[in-house]
């Protein structure tokens, strides 16, 4: 006969095999499932074919390749995407050819100012850091900022001498200089004076064309970035600036901005924005992804879609970004001419792309 | 009988018509209505009934009122949702009662460094500024970013230079001085390194006691806002603070991030945050609620209750907000001890509160 006591008994020992079950499954969860997704970008803007010389292109493509390699092996090495994303972005910093680290553009004043921001998923963690001068990979002081202190967003000399404590490299400022850029701001300064003029003559329709044409010049692009899911079904994004060319009054972008530029969770997708900064804090671009595919039914195709090619077009911005979801979806939409982008995946897929 | 050339003026003349009253539709919803609606706080944080003398009650009233009335008259007059948050929230912080403009805590290393920023619903433009150490009232810093820029974010000098070519009052740093907010960084300090020390020993039970009384104390908090409905239907965020105590490395909390502290958008809500500004950026607080509502079919009050009282309160942040929805609802939803908060609408409902 039953008692009580032996009902009890029989409770606790079912409630106990529950638990038992409930912990299998989440371990099985935590297992690796092999499966792993790394996106890449260089940045969005009008990279035409025909003002790109072969080699150039060539050295592109090489240097995307090597950022891509670098994440893939972390990935496939059953490493965490926060890991891939940080070291993918990396070696896009270190390249000259990208708007980041080594090759970011010049402030008005001559300056390389630098952000960047990182978003790990599984646990809605994040780290930025804004207008850094001496620091020779941004990422890593976001990094730092996110994994070493109670704080997400650091800028200026604050965040320098944090990310020194933390042990990131720290360069003289000589070592962003690169005469590509260097070049770029005394163009965007005289293009700037033109522009100047053209705004306070009356406008005529060919000033009204020459303005338009100073206007879509690729001053205000030029991003790294990188988002990854990994076989423990976690999502990380990273993304890294100079900025915007001739940028004055401690101008801050999307990039270091968690939701706008940058953005990351398990529940939904991780996101790195490049393009016309302003435009896309305006949106919050990559929390508005992520919440039309929580709440709106979206899939993150549809979502991005519907963010750059309507939502940020109606309002007059520009660019692109990538984005991985949770279940290994990916998309890299722009409604610029072009933009650097690749993609790898475990199951042997690869995209190396440049133009529309 | 008809022939196709009537048939095409025919429809030309109903395609007008339909202009024409679509064109009717939107000057009558421009119309004022006569409805408005102003919310505006002082801050979130462990404000007890029983450490308040009723003087300094009656002080913080009297300082809510003040703001609110200002706002409220702007309201009234049928000036804009911009102007009127723009206003309330100068009064707050030319109060030295609260953590903004004068009264702002101090850095770490003795300076006031504040942040500020201001959406405008109707037409999604915003402005911000971060770790500005001259700007008399920080938020007017913010709107000329939004107004006389093409950015959105502006730091530290660049900020201030900015800010003073756009005629912005400029006042020596000794003007944001208080007794109050020194003695508060000493404070703080002094309780940084009994933590630190707390930190290293073993943890014991007393000790661990001793550790969450001083990581329960005010040092993360301070904030002031407002958020606005016009009689256009426009609506209006704006928020300013003086950060947390004793702050290091350059830190930026959530009142300048766009869709974090921040955020207006008149086909939902604007918002105005308080509290532990890191967690409010991970969360992307004020956008979570928007987009609740715009896709997850939410009201105000539940999208903000929700993001308060669970999501904030499940990654063990604290703090609150203020909202106002496109219909005039609004809400000010806090898990903190107290909440200085206010509210007044055209149908002449006023609440003034401190408590719980």
């Amino acid at each position: 006969m039953f008692t009580s006591k032996h009902s009890l008994t029989l409770y606790f020992t079912f409630f106990l095999a529950l638990v038992s079950y409930g912990q299998q499954v989440q371990e099985m969860l935590k297992k690796p499932n092999g499966k792993y997704v790394l996106v890449i970008h260089g940045g969005a803007g009008t990279i035409l074919k025909e003002s790109m010389t072969p080699a150039k292109e060539a050295a592109y493509k090489e240097a995307l390749t090597k950022a891509l390699t670098i994440g893939k092996n972390i990935l496939a090495n059953g490493r965490k995407a926060i890991d891939a994303v940080t070291e993918a972005v990396k070696v896009l910093e270190d390249n000259p050819l990208f708007n980041a680290g080594k090759g970011a553009v010049f402030t008005n004043e001559g300056k390389n100012e630098m952000d960047a921001a990182i978003m790990d998923g599984s646990n809605l963690m994040a780290g930025s850091v804004a207008s850094v001068t001496t620091i020779k990979n941004p990422i890593t002081a976001a990094r730092a900022v996110m994994e070493k202190s109670e704080h997400v967003m650091m800028v200026g000399k604050g965040a320098e001498t944090f990310a020194k404590l933390q042990g990131c490299t720290i360069v003289p400022t000589s070592y962003f200089y690169t005469k590509e850029r260097w070049d770029g701001l005394q163009k965007a300064k005289a293009d700037d004076s033109t522009k100047a003029t053209l705004d306070h003559d009356a406008p005529t329709p060919k000033k009204q064309h020459a303005l338009k044409q100073l206007i879509n010049k690729d001053y205000k692009y030029g991003t790294v970035g990188a988002v990854a899911l990994d076989m423990y079904q976690h999502l990380a994004a990273a993304t890294s600036t100079g900025g915007m060319t001739n940028k004055k009054y401690g101008r801050v972008g999307d990039a270091p901005i968690i939701g706008a530029g940058t953005y990351a969770n398990d529940a939904t997708c991780a996101i790195s924005c490049t393009g016309w900064g302003e435009y896309y804090i305006r949106l919050v671009m990559a929390k508005s992804i992520s919440d039309r595919m929580e709440f709106g039914g979206y899939t993150l195709i549809n979502a991005s879609k519907e963010m750059i090619m309507d939502k940020l077009s109606a309002i007059g911005g520009d660019g692109g970004l990538i984005a991985v979801d949770k279940d290994g979806n990916y998309t890299m939409p722009f409604n610029t001419a072009g933009m650097y982008r690749a993609a790898i995946t475990s199951d042997g897929k690869i995209e190396i792309a440049i133009f529309k």
